[in-house]
């Protein structure tokens, strides 16, 4: 299968960290989209990704499957090693929770902001911008981050004690913010220390 | 279990379906939450759900899943009949996928034209309006609509030829866009077809 995308995005680097997970790198081809030339938004692309957006599976059959959360999945049912999205319905559940929770507060209010309300990718590609609302999200962002600290207070991983698929995209909205200028609040002590164990993880730190 | 909503509102109609659908909603209590009146902002209820929104579902055990697609995907599993979120690794991704893209681009477009370009629920709830966005998303929502209808020419459902969650997602979506009043193009036939087919349902028209 094939994986379009664009190394170091936030999005393409929950799939990258999923594989990784599973130990599955290998078993992909990773093709470049040139995001900063607007490859992504190009008619050959749109065949592909209606959503015009990175990243995107190409499975053999030539299905193509978008959505981050969706591509994720795949890549937990497909290979071997720890489920990153639960076996019981219960674990599912609250995995997939969490992970809405990380990407909708967290991930994507980011993203937002750093498309609407900074120069983001700059004027070529950001020509659509709504700096007011961009805004705002940052201030989502920040809230969420209170709220995922004050969950690890009292438990390992964000939906649990099983390192999941809600730590992959909390880990990169917390790159994203890193990028976007968005600091993380030094009060919040039990975030900075999962981040920190979560970057030392070889599917992260290798 | 029990499930914290108000009948007749988008999300909570996504669950009641899914319910139907799987023939399972005498296993569920339904308790009503006073929405007009703000009980779902109130303390008791962020408690039990941090998000403040409906619907909540609780188990036995006091676990409360919020976030609309982790309670379908919970319903879907726990419950016989036919599996409305896919069996194989495949079937389950191109759900997952058409579903996000049904939420992303139509139901929440929708809910946040609502919420921010329209009176919504009125000014005690809407207190933090953004129209400039919310117009925004009305054109997105209409997007989504004749994107749903170009699938729709060449299959049955959403996303294939079974019916889905992202086939209520979708629904669901249409339903709150009446009510929002952003009308369905009558060009787009082929969605028109598909929303008669899906209405008839006992799970949504019983």
């Amino acid at each position: 299968m094939k994986i379009y995308d664009v190394e170091g995005f936030p999005n393409p680097a929950r799939v990258r960290i999923a594989l990784a997970e599973k130990g599955a790198q290998d078993a992909v081809e990773f093709v470049a989209i040139d995001v900063m030339q607007g490859e992504h938004r190009s008619e050959a692309f749109r065949q592909k990704n209606p959503d015009a957006v990175v990243p995107c599976l190409e499975l053999e059959d030539g299905t193509c499957i978008s959505q981050c959360n969706a591509i994720t999945e795949y890549i937990d049912a497909s290979f071997e090693g720890p489920s990153l999205t639960g076996t019981t319905a219960k674990e599912r559940a609250v995995i997939s929770m969490m992970n809405l929770r990380a990407e909708n507060g967290l991930l994507n209010a980011v993203g937002t902001y750093f498309h609407h309300a900074t120069p983001g990718l700059g004027p070529d590609l950001e020509t659509d911008q709504c700096a007011v609302w961009g805004n705002r999200q940052k201030a989502t962002a920040e809230q969420t981050m209170a709220y995922l600290d004050s969950v690890l207070a009292s438990s390992d991983y964000l939906a649990g004690e099983s390192f999941s698929v809600a730590d992959i995209t909390a880990f990169a909205g917390l790159a994203f913010a890193d990028f976007a200028k968005i600091e993380v609040p030094e009060t919040l002590t039990h975030l900075t220390e999962w981040r920190a164990r979560v970057a030392a993880r070889p599917s992260v730190s290798g």
